[in-house]
């Protein structure tokens, strides 16, 4: 299962950076400010969990291989930079698999210090979400958790329905791969659907 | 005396709340906008002050009364959100109020540490600015603590006396309701009779 | 040898609040906001590096000196304004001396940590970039990191230097002068010869 968790975090880690790389080829950063951008897509999120839930030194200091990942995602950006940019659907979707990835499992480390499942879905959601929205005010995008469609709201029904299942049958795969897979579905649905929430108005 | 405290945190928490879902509301944010903007205008800056001071996790996760409050605010701001923005008034006083409350709550906290006075000043207003600041950049205000008129001075100054009557006199209600009344009621007179600071120049 | 990382450290959260007050003259900002941007521009990078390595209260709030400079840089600011904004190659010095000296003291406080030498440096680079990039977020400019010019890159090479020479030779003077003289030179270097990276594209 730890094996599980932690190459699904590497997987988040890759697929957020190569976003993060993504948006800054097209907005012609330099490779140092790619690099950036990438680093703080990737982490940035799991950075101020840990920060808030006082799990430091933070996660990717402990161990490189978060840092080689990320190197490694700037690498086949520059390489394959023309071919992810035409194609504007592969980093939408990088951008739900990691919320997927790093909600449930950003979930599942507050769960794991004790606090309660409702503050275990916000962080979740935090983790998921926050290396975007810095992502998108550096590079001066409105952040995608602001628009119209519905972006955190899916990492907070994933996580809710990844608590009721390991509340009511305890942690496995199953759950783990339900949890992630919902919060991917029901964030490219809203995107095909136009989906929106009701103003408070 | 801590049961006062308490109270005081909770209703910080509900004034900010308000005050950053009737900021959504005018801006026409979606309901999870609205209720992100809430909270981290009530918890912000309580959140940076506890990972400053090492206290973690950070308070509103270790009692899930926070987050009742704040959800309780957005519920009341999406009902009566015609009179509320009608009176821009009532904003400005809920303002007034937490900034009060969380400016001697948060001196409290850090002085309990061991942290030095000026130390503990300076975390109060960190505590009662931050989350304002926070909502202001999120929905493209320009932020408070930057306008002319004085708003974080009234942190310093009431803070300073709750200090100064602690320090002489010890903790009790009086000094507690003293400072919190000295910040809001500078901060009123400071927008009724336009106060405001010499500038560097 | 700890008394002069002290008196280095007090040395670069000096100019840093220089830096950060003369920035704040120049947009006339109030008083206060001078002061607030000063603070923010010499605590900011090693506040958030202390929270990520976990080292808490912060830095600056263990020792009063940390404050009484940044309040001693404000009045310096403000008495000789007139002089410090028209060179304005003075502003810009101040910045690179901070850039060098707080690169190889957060540095050091990391590996102290037995946190690892890739990590060590990235978070030497945190201390020394993330004050500025603040400021700059605050008034308005873009931010110098993600400018043309060689900035981050500069504690990068010099961080690089510093390791090697503290692992091959062990930690000494030299090794602390050479490495913080060296980003300072190719920080002025990249201004004056304007060098810049390639972009990822």
């Amino acid at each position: 299962m730890n094996d599980l968790i932690y190459i699904l975090d590497l997987a988040g880690t890759l697929v957020f950076a190569i976003s993060g790389a993504s948006t800054a080829a097209e907005k012609k950063f330099d490779l140092f400010g790619a690099t950036v951008i990438a680093f703080v897509t990737a982490v940035g999120g799991g950075t101020l969990r840990d920060m808030m839930i006082g799990s430091t030194p933070v996660g990717w200091m402990k161990d490189i291989n978060y840092l080689i990942v990320i190197a490694v995602a700037v690498l086949l950006t520059s390489f394959f930079r023309k071919k992810i940019l035409k194609l504007r659907r592969t980093l939408f979707l990088f951008d739900a698999i990691g919320l997927g990835l790093f909600t449930v499992l950003g979930l599942q480390k507050t769960l794991a210090l004790g606090l309660s499942p409702v503050v275990a879905i916000i962080m979740g959601t935090v983790s998921a979400v926050f290396g975007g929205v810095t992502r998108d005010i550096i590079t001066n995008e409105v952040p995608l958790i602001f628009r119209k469609e519905i972006y955190a709201t899916a990492c907070i029904l994933g996580g809710t329905v990844f608590w009721l299942l390991q509340y009511s049958i305890g942690t496995n795969y199953w759950n783990l791969s339900i949890a992630i897979l919902l919060i991917i579905v029901i964030r490219i649905l809203a995107v095909v659907k136009k989906w929106s929430l009701p103003t408070i108005s």
